[in-house]
């Protein structure tokens, strides 16, 4: 995969040492990704109330729905610093911007990492020559390495698909679920697209997109302050424009789905103290918001996910998540398996020795518990992990 | 406190070893509770849709506002057992009110342990008669035993109190988070009263109680299927009733308050893995419904309870937390802080040393977080544990 994502036409990319964490160190901490020319941009921010100085300024600037360069910085949130890290992030982006000889509101800030601290300005804009120097030197995974936190590997996607009036690739990179004290589960997402795609567009489908990829994952259903998808379309003078039909547009929008679910189950599998990925498909819902929400509270119940980790197929815990959800069905009509075996039918716990395939089922590292609550049509799908001693070791873990 | 609670007046109890989870041990299993007359009696039972066959009829049989006995056991849950399970348990009271000569609809039945399992009906109806025999020699801590499943000790509470018609007397009894696989968190509580309180009163003043007790506790977030709160007031002929002056009224609902207050605190102290209690107080909400619910997300949030763990004084996973429960206020003038020690000062870090301060609150046994949202003037109060690798390992145990 490292190989297919090394280029995409119309962006530039490059990524130093900047000493953001600690200073002297030279791991990649500081990343650029630049596009040719203005790029049709949309973005999906937390929903936290409480969010860091460059979810504010990225909110700002892609209502414009175009970003022409993304800094991105890992080893500091910029997040809960107030008036001071606003215009610390301001005043590194104006930086940059002019560097670039660009307009400022085309310069997307992206930040990770521990929280309730200034940026260390005098390093980071230090750096800014040499990032835009190496433009076009470094590639792709440069940048998906500079944000990682405490993520044990880089991740990334790449997708080649076709629309009428051609091929076009999708490149994405993600750094996921380090929840190191007193860092937050920051997700940050940047996608790529060599398709040129109305802003308008581009935001619906990255809207829809993220609903079933990064809005579906659930680690310990926290929701950090910096939390981040943006998507760049059409980087280059010469991209193909997506044509209007709607074929071409379900193209795209497949496309770009698969690209946020791939990057959205590498979180997962990456999850601190993670031993299994599990699938919850909640179906027969009155409708998708209360299945979205059935699946949710099944898979943030710690009395489930520590049953995931004792591979215990412990079904008494998950219908009765289920039932505290607010979603109104009759438990006695209900369906429920883990993998491909039947535990539960029309509320009854089937007459077979269900027992010791279902604790087979669930000795996979990754598996799926599927409920029918036969109360409606709708279904959604959630991921989660189990949970573990180890994600409690981490945690717990006091700042040294 | 056992001393105390040893005599209630109006009230007798029994308590015998049935063998309800493996036939002939000799643990205490199944036990009565028999008012010298038809009592005023009020319940807050479950809110999770999935409950069990005990709940729903202590649901429809509380509906008159009366009850004479109370049938209760550990051992089998009698829950998710459908159509049978229901009419187990009817059969149960039926035979146990003929053998008392009262009324089937006056006896309510309390059920806790493994769920998905009938109950065994000839080890129970064999022991019928014996409880019935010894009624009067069994004590108020025998049933306060014959009612635990995984609480490490029996929970009850005593508190001696005056209307201005006398004295009374409140004595309650609970089992707590008990939560080895496959059973749930049950809570059970029975608490009696010496006084004559009309059916209405007791069901207002129960619900208000609960509210700040049980209601406020959470160790995990899940809800049991059997979760029951019943009181009974006035068993003796010869009770003091309540008047009905307001004063009166809110002597007895202080004292009852304070009941369930104490039996909660001891529910969360002996939860499975608990090495911490902590009260999470928010206050400066718009209104009590809002700041319960961040004080909840608070209080559910495992890397909130990782931390506290870890004794972590990590401001920024409290305010991420309060940040996605949905109440709106401004991060940017919240005060927060750990026992006596601030942190966080209208939305800003205090700029004095409070780290080792805070950590040195959090190393005691209990402790409280305050977080002032300055949104409002309401406030709420919930009580939670830490997340230890210990709770983990209990529940993540594959049942043998």
């Amino acid at each position: 995969m490292e190989k297919r994502t090394e280029y995409i036409e119309g962006f530039k990319f490059s990524a130093v040492a900047a000493g953001i964490k600690k200073p002297g160190t030279d791991r990649l901490d500081f990343g650029l990704i630049y596009s040719d020319r203005p790029a049709a941009a949309a973005a999906v921010t937390t929903t936290n109330l409480v969010y860091a100085a460059p979810v504010a300024i990225t909110r700002e600037r892609i209502a414009g729905g175009l970003c022409q360069a993304v800094l991105i910085n890992s080893g500091n949130a910029n997040a809960y610093t107030g008036e001071q890290g606003l215009s610390h992030a301001k005043e590194l982006t104006g930086e940059l911007s002019a560097a670039l000889g660009i307009a400022p509101d085309l310069v997307i800030p992206m930040s990770t990492g521990v929280i309730g601290h200034q940026l260390p300005m005098d390093r980071m804009k230090s750096a800014l020559p040499a990032l835009v120097s190496e433009l076009g030197k470094s590639r792709f995974m440069d940048v998906a390495h500079a944000i990682m936190t405490t993520d044990t590997k880089a991740k990334t996607v790449a997708i080649d698909a076709e629309v009428s009036a051609g091929p076009f690739r999708i490149a994405g990179m993600c750094k996921g679920a380090g929840m190191i004290s007193p860092n937050m589960a920051t997700m940050l997402s940047v996608i790529l697209t060599s398709l040129r795609v109305e802003p308008r567009v581009l935001r619906e489908c990255l809207k829809e997109a993220v609903q079933d990829s990064f809005n579906a994952i659930t680690i310990d259903g926290d929701m950090s302050t910096n939390d981040t998808v943006l998507v760049m379309a059409g980087g280059s003078r010469d991209a193909v424009a997506l044509p209007e039909s709607l074929s071409d547009r379900m193209a795209f929008a497949s496309a770009l789905n698969q690209a946020c679910l791939d990057l959205a189950h590498q979180v997962v599998l990456d999850g601190e103290g993670t031993t299994k990925v599990v699938e919850v498909q909640v179906t027969g819902a009155p409708d998708e918001d209360s299945a979205r929400r059935v699946a949710r509270v099944i898979g943030d119940s710690p009395l489930v996910k520590t049953a995931f980790h004792g591979e215990d197929p412990n079904w008494g815990r998950i219908l009765c998540a289920a039932g505290r959800a607010g979603v109104p069905f009759d438990p006695d009509k209900v369906d429920l398996s883990i993998g491909v075996v039947p535990i539960v039918r029309n509320g009854a716990v089937v007459p077979e020795d269900w027992e010791s395939a279902a604790h087979g089922a669930m000795q996979a590292k990754e598996f799926t518990v599927r409920l029918d609550l036969k109360a409606g049509d709708a279904g959604a799908r959630i991921y989660t992990t189990d949970l573990s001693e180890e994600y409690v070791t981490i945690n717990a873990d006091y700042r040294s």
